[in-house]
């Protein structure tokens, strides 16, 4: 068996006879000397095949190519001084081979291993298991596999029980789309891929587990984005007499421990905001903390000036705000900002208007048609100073927060103002408990129906002031995670599905046996899930969720390696009771 | 939050004010005083309500039934001498109750949680919440937890890596039958669930990791058995540059801490014993070895004999072998051997042949037509005594190994010769690499036809002598799980192909980029997966799969309580391109 990892040989080994495996990462054949890295999954270390110490036949050494996988044993010997090599931590030490075995060969593979290239990612993705042998795949699945175990280690220690809920489920769409799988015993019916355990977690509260977690399997049927796969992890935790605060408090110390033993680093107390302050201030509700440049408010200002752009929207129940870009209105030409007026119109801002102020005064053309002491209340206000750019929306309040929101990252991006090496943690409490769908015409729940109010007296008259127990984790501006304190009474589930307007029988069909649970004593529960996926991702510096998924999926949910999914017999069609529909042809 | 275990109060927290919280598992009222059993995950706490000492409204106690949620302080007491129950763990103490808050109520349930009655099995699946708070399914599950975590704890030790492999897979049925998933974004094309994350641990080899676990979730469309479920887990692992030995060394040391954590018992190394020698003496590849009753072999003593039943079978390359039922003879009369005679029909041996030796005689059918020295032969060979019960069959192996190596196991049960608290485990190693299969008229692999032969140039002349490096752990009669060494090489992955009898076709379609991924330097690698479920079984003392499994389906493949599988929209299959073929009628 293999026993010793080749990148973690030091001076302290030498003149131990050892027997090292692994891949030859590159050779050099100097006539009579060969040397080869040898390379295993802790690293690399070098091996010598000197023809007059080899007892194997050098014709094994010679014959050697990148990707042999091989077995050598000899002694470690101290390099001599100038072969020593600094960028490797096994540079002072080298084997002696003395006998080689050839284990597997390997033909010309399709890219180096021994690179950080980047490669042509359908390439890398059919050859994944080559990929996986790089630097990169190497150490984010590593990665991975460490947040995973000290997530577990930290809950099993808070006494939580580790509990595996199914994947062949109920079908319950709500939101994204599920995948489907046709039962054969039962034809005719189907089987539902869980998006999350969100129910069967809260069945285990009212089964009396108490304190439940699951690094769960989670299923989506969407169109792909980049950051998107159809299969995908979430740490799932669930908590019976439990608060936001016994949640937040917890989550916050599992996440300290975690980042603290993956990358080293003591997290100071994460701050919290609410959902009204993150939009308010960063038009975000998963607001990039790394950096300033807030969103300014100029509503008040602005009220009453001769612009019509500003004092309509005003009078129209909008709000008007701005970005100051401190210092750097000299990157920004004419036409930039004119590319920013088209950046700003995808988030549905009917224009984004900009003043400069250098020399001491405001130039643009705004800046002529406003007011003097308007221009002067905000120099003061916002405390503009030379060489400032400042870009302002005027709109209803979503348009002005997306659109701000949006620019607001853009802009920090493209002038570099983001701290890579930072891990900026943030709570963002009080969400509102609906949102309204303009595509259906009704009022959704903004996390998800099972999530208690804050109000149930407002539920009927003013749903667009209910607040929700529920909370996200944000980090860097991404959304992390979030969870929420559920409803543990039927009546109150029931008044929450009724300002949803699910009809009776929509209601009966789909949560009919989970509403009925609730009559036997379900205890108040709260929980959280995170993407492990998208932490992941976030403690590798990759931006990629393919880069932290061993066998991920194409933007078309396609396994190119394998090719998947793939036709299947009739013979198996016909067993489920199935026909694929002809795709009708146009001739 | 709560923060105390009720099950776990003692006299050393007596005087203390304390919040529980939990369910009302019995009450008793003996007007002005109520008694409630509060039941949390940990146990059981009694808590007294009396009318003066309560500052809530007494009213609230009174309203109380079993299964309401709620929260009481107060302060717990050492119990009056008489009032002490030895039979539970908090007996010396209960809380006298201040404060009662009731959290949430409860219905009449449908069955009691507070004893250990038989349900109904379908009652209990509808009303699973439920029966997850009675104390066996409560411990089962914590079982399980234990299991996973110690395995976790072991393998992390061991420098493993848990790596996900892909639940959308690609289709590549041998053996048992795949759950499918139609895609939407490729029409006409459809995913498999695993039915074990083989082919992808095998990469992840390939892939350089060396050494990966994964508790991994698989899937299986077969018509279920009452020890089966669609939907099952597995400790899977696998490991590069290691041989059989090192997994059953490490596989044996993870197992022994597993048992040590889980039942506090210190297991002796375990037994090995090859495929052959278990069939010869037990009748079975997986035997149970906590009682003797071995298989003796007859074959020699009756070679010649005139009794034609046993020398006819012997000619025509059969064997002859009994059991000896020792000292138990006379709780057998002759209608209980017919319908042992019968039992083993079904294993289609054509009869059972007996005798009895009482009064230092043999008697039975046979012992008048068998010759004087074969008997005594037997006797002194196997040292019968009186009241033995000696049962033959002669026939193939096969059959003969089929028929008493069941039988062994039914005269063992029926005789209660077992003890249930013994854990006896035991590898079972060299299995042939192939069997035949009557049905299918050609050779199946019998691990699976990645695990590598002991022979190469046999493959072709003699299928059936060819053994494998594959090994089983068995647990008490049960296949815990089995493993094996892998090929590592192409072309003799091809050469057991052909064995197999696949077409080329078949193998570049169904295993076209596994081969391929053995071109470039494929580690050697070895390794096993262990069930889960049927580990938490014998951990358990249970026999049934649903008890280890917090929501499982029935033998119908189907969820009583979420009642799936279910229909779906139509809408939904018009998206995915399939239709469902209406049941013809038969009027």
């Amino acid at each position: 068996m293999k026993t010793i990892n080749n990148g973690e040989l030091r001076e302290k080994d030498v003149n131990k006879t050892l027997t090292l495996y692994g891949w030859v990462n590159k050779r050099r054949d100097m006539g009579g000397v060969i040397f080869v890295d040898l390379r295993d999954r802790s690293g690399i270390c070098q091996v010598v095949f000197n023809r007059s110490y080899l007892k194997s036949d050098f014709k094994l050494a010679e014959e050697l190519k990148n990707e042999y996988c091989i077995k050598v044993t000899g002694k470690l010997n101290k390099r001599t001084p100038s072969m020593i090599n600094p960028n490797i931590a096994t540079g002072m030490v080298e084997l002696m081979c003395e006998n080689i075995e050839i284990l597997s060969k390997s033909e010309v593979v399709p890219f180096n291993i021994y690179d950080d290239k980047e490669i042509n990612e359908n390439v890398g993705l059919k050859y994944r298991y080559l990929d996986l042998r790089r630097e990169k795949l190497q150490q984010t699945i590593k990665t991975r596999h460490l947040i995973t175990s000290k997530v577990r280690e930290f809950l099993n220690k808070e006494d939580f029980l580790e509990i595996e809920t199914p994947i062949l489920c109920k079908s319950t769409p709500e939101g994204a789309r599920d995948y489907i799988v046709p039962s054969r015993v039962n034809k005719g019916k189907f089987y539902a891929l869980p998006q999350s355990p969100q129910i069967f977690k809260q069945l285990l509260m009212i089964g009396g587990f108490e304190k439940y977690y699951q690094i769960a399997r989670c299923f989506r049927d969407e169109d792909l984005r980049a950051d998107r796969q159809p299969e995908f992890t979430q740490i799932d935790l669930e908590m019976s007499f439990a608060s936001q605060e016994d949640v937040i408090t917890l989550v916050e110390k599992m996440i300290k421990y975690v980042v603290k033993s993956v990358k080293n680093i003591e997290l100071d107390e994460f701050p919290r905001i609410t959902y009204k302050e993150a939009m308010e201030r960063f038009g975000s509700d998963k607001p990039d903390t790394r950096f300033a440049m807030e969103l300014n408010d100029l509503t008040e200002i602005l009220k009453g000036t001769k612009m019509n752009v500003f004092s309509s929207a005003i009078e129209n129940g909008g709000i008007v705000k701005c970005l100051i870009v401190k210092n750097n209105a000299d990157k920004y030409s004419r036409s930039d900002v004119e590319h920013l007026t088209d950046f700003v119109k995808v988030y549905k801002a009917k224009g984004l208007a900009w003043l400069k102020y250098d020399n001491d005064a405001f130039t643009g053309v705004i800046a002529k048609n406003l007011e003097e002491e308007k221009l002067g209340a905000m120099k003061d206000k916002y405390n503009i100073t030379n060489n400032d750019l400042i870009l302002i929306v005027a709109d209803k309040p979503k348009i002005v927060y997306d659109s701000l929101g949006a620019l607001r990252l853009k802009i920090a991006n493209d002038l570099q103002l983001i701290p890579s090496d930072k891990l900026n943690f943030l709570w963002v409490v009080d969400f509102p408990m609906f949102e309204y769908s303009e595509t259906e015409g009704r009022y959704k729940a903004m996390h998800h129906p099972f999530t208690m109010p804050n109000n149930l007296n407002l539920l009927k008259t003013d749903k667009e002031k209910v607040l929700s127990l529920a909370y996200d984790i944000v980090l860097n501006g991404y959304e992390l995670g979030g969870g929420s304190v559920r409803i543990h009474d039927s009546e109150m589930q029931k008044v929450v599905f009724d300002a949803l307007q699910l009809s009776d029988e929509d209601i009966k069909n789909r949560f009919g046996f989970f509403i009925e649970a609730f009559k036997y004593g379900a205890p108040p529960h709260a929980g959280l899930a995170i993407g492990l996926e998208r932490f992941t991702m976030l403690l590798s510096n990759t931006d990629n969720i393919k880069d932290v998924i061993a066998f991920p999926k194409t933007q078309s949910a396609s396994d190119i390696m394998s090719e998947a999914p793939s036709i299947v017999s009739n013979n198996q069609l016909d067993e489920l009771g199935i026909t694929v529909v002809k795709e009708e042809s146009d001739e």
